[in-house]
């Protein structure tokens, strides 16, 4: 082959490494102490119901919806939240991911105008770029976007669609508020705006006194599409996802299902609808939430002795991140080599947004895999390379 | 919502209703005779290994690019091809169809010229449509492609990549020569093609004589993409799949599955990593063949006896399918319905084409479901319908 790159897409222009694979790759250093990732607690995980997985029945090609039981149970699940959906509704994913990219597919053209809130999930990022969408970002509050900026935004911009992550928004920890959910849908059904909503975090509520009604259910006009991940409750390693959609999108992607990979594989998708169908979920929800109230006050406590004086945030009411503004600094990223030298990982906030430089004042921190000990030793090394960072600079 | 229709990407408008799955549902039905599907024998396929499943440490997130004992397995299961590849140039794929939406990411602009077969892999066409290829379709000779027009068609269309199924070609059933795979390789050097090499029926290999060496590993010059199934040996319905890939692609290729689906699901992984390691791996591919090759003779007996005067076929030396072109009838589409009604399915032509209109005397039939009672019935009755619509016509 020549020397001179091969001739590829353009899109592939905008498939930027990623900030986060790099890091992630450095935690895979022994001794490391890392608030990087988003990997949630397997420890806390129900254990899997092997007999579901290993019916001989299942080793045939399935359909591409889902296997019949699957969509039935996840329908049931949905229904729980507000949204109201038939099975045929629901699309079996491997992973909630997977909707992105079917959504993308669906809804972007190079240059298709489209709304995320600011800051954002970083791999959905990724595929809307990839995909050519022209992002802007709209500014979120603890309880929702600021809604005149988003109005302002709609009106400007007039975009095609809207990524929303209303529950324990990652990495800002958002919760929309009752107000700001029939809010946000009246005025994407002014707008028309087609709305994907992601909801990986929903089942680590924690402690949140208000109703969490999808906005999806609040929406008359405006088409939708609702992911949703079993990641943060069930073995994550089975990628195991799906999505609902309004009836006028769901031809579609059920096509962009069969052409991206034919069908979801069987087994997982009878593991999670055996749990989903057992009487022990409330008892396996109860406990995992407890796990991680558990981790997340110890992480509360860490920062309030290490970073009370440098950073404010929010305490998260659900979600697997903080997510700190530091007073004095605006440089995470340059801070994030020196804590790594020193064995310790976290996610600077510049990855988290289209526009990388307004997210210079911020980190997100994981809670959900150190020990006590280690957020103890992490944030204290963290807080002491912030320090010197800060007297450098 | 309005009444009118979203406003959706203009990919959607290439994203067709599938006549395969039209005719998929259709053989759900109770009592239909099918040789319309490519579902592989469930019951010739080895016992999953429930222990290499089932293991907690498997709940976990893992690494995009698969675990490294599958990647390290696949790799000596394509050195056996005559390809060498290093683990790190194999990416776990969730079933080969991944790989299919990957390439075309990778490769493809709306109006990028490439090269198929013609016929070839309907859900192939599907991904390239969708993602908006030129597709130029080459003839195929039961030795491989017809090399005059190839090359002709490489002068004049400049296409940047050509999709191939070398051995046991789905629908065709061709099986390339080493001279043909020669020569390809020597063209694709000459005008740099970017080769995607689709290997899903090598292992269903009933009686070939010749050394079938991959095309990728005679390439000099022109960058490739390689890949492979396990869904014609093991348990399709758990999704494995592989591709390895030149080095300068290698990257683009990790970071498109991560922003497809983040990794693909490990249990399935492992399993299959395990058989690859086994030493019951060759008793058990025999056995598979041996299966495969008592179903194929059993057709092509009852092929005889029913379509003798009213087709020509060569018998498959592999793969799961016959591929018959009518002598006096050119609407197999048409012959389809009658057939439907009458109980039994089978794909036609025009499903294999860019351009349907070159398939119309064209059937394809799969041997590896039904029972030879049913093959007898079955063809009897496609033979009727044939005979009576040629009278009608």
């Amino acid at each position: 082959m020549d020397s001179s790159s091969p001739p590829l897409a353009r899109r592939t222009q905008r498939l930027k490494s990623s900030l986060v694979r790099d890091i992630l790759a450095a935690t895979a250093r022994p001794g490391m102490i890392s608030f990087a990732g988003g990997l949630p607690a397997a420890d806390l995980m129900p254990a899997l119901p092997v007999a579901a997985t290993t019916d001989p029945a299942l080793y045939q090609y399935g359909t591409s919806e889902g296997e019949p039981v699957f969509r039935q149970a996840v329908a049931a699940w949905i229904d729980e939240t507000g949204l109201h959906v038939q099975p045929e509704q629901v699309l079996a994913l491997a992973g909630s991911q997977q909707g992105l990219d079917f959504a993308a597919k669906l809804l972007l053209d190079e240059g298709t105008p489209m709304l995320c809130e600011g800051p954002t999930y970083v791999a959905a990022l990724q595929v809307f770029e990839l995909f050519g969408a022209d992002i802007a970002c709209a500014p979120l509050t603890p309880e929702g976007p600021d809604l005149p900026a988003l109005e302002r935004l709609l009106a400007e911009k007039r975009p095609r669609c809207a990524y929303l992550i209303p529950c324990f928004q990652n990495p800002g920890g958002a919760c929309y508020s009752p107000q700001a959910r029939v809010a946000v849908a009246e005025l994407f059904d002014r707008y028309n705006v087609i709305l994907i909503e992601d909801e990986p975090y929903r089942s680590v509520a924690l402690d949140v006194s208000h109703p969490m009604t999808p906005i999806c259910s609040l929406l008359k006009r405006a088409p939708w599409i609702y992911l949703g991940s079993f990641s943060k409750i069930l073995w994550p390693g089975w990628r195991m996802g799906y999505l609902a959609a309004h009836p006028a999108l769901m031809p579609h992607l059920v096509r962009l299902k069969q052409a991206a990979d034919l069908h979801t594989q069987r087994p997982g998708q009878h593991a999670v609808a055996h749990w989903l169908n057992s009487d022990t979920r409330s008892r396996d929800l109860a406990r995992l939430r407890e796990g991680y109230r558990i981790r997340r006050d110890a992480m509360q406590a860490a920062l309030q002795r290490h970073f009370g004086k440098l950073a404010d945030w929010e305490m998260p009411r659900g979600g697997l991140f903080f997510w700190l503004k530091l007073r004095k600094h605006d440089a995470t990223r340059a801070m994030l080599d020196r804590a790594i030298e020193r064995g310790v990982a976290f996610m600077p906030g510049e990855a988290f947004f289209a526009n990388p430089a307004e997210g210079r004042q911020h980190l997100r921190l994981n809670y959900s895999r150190a020990t006590p000990e280690e957020m103890e030793r992490g944030l204290a090394i963290l807080a002491a390379c912030l320090t010197e960072e800060t007297c450098t600079a």
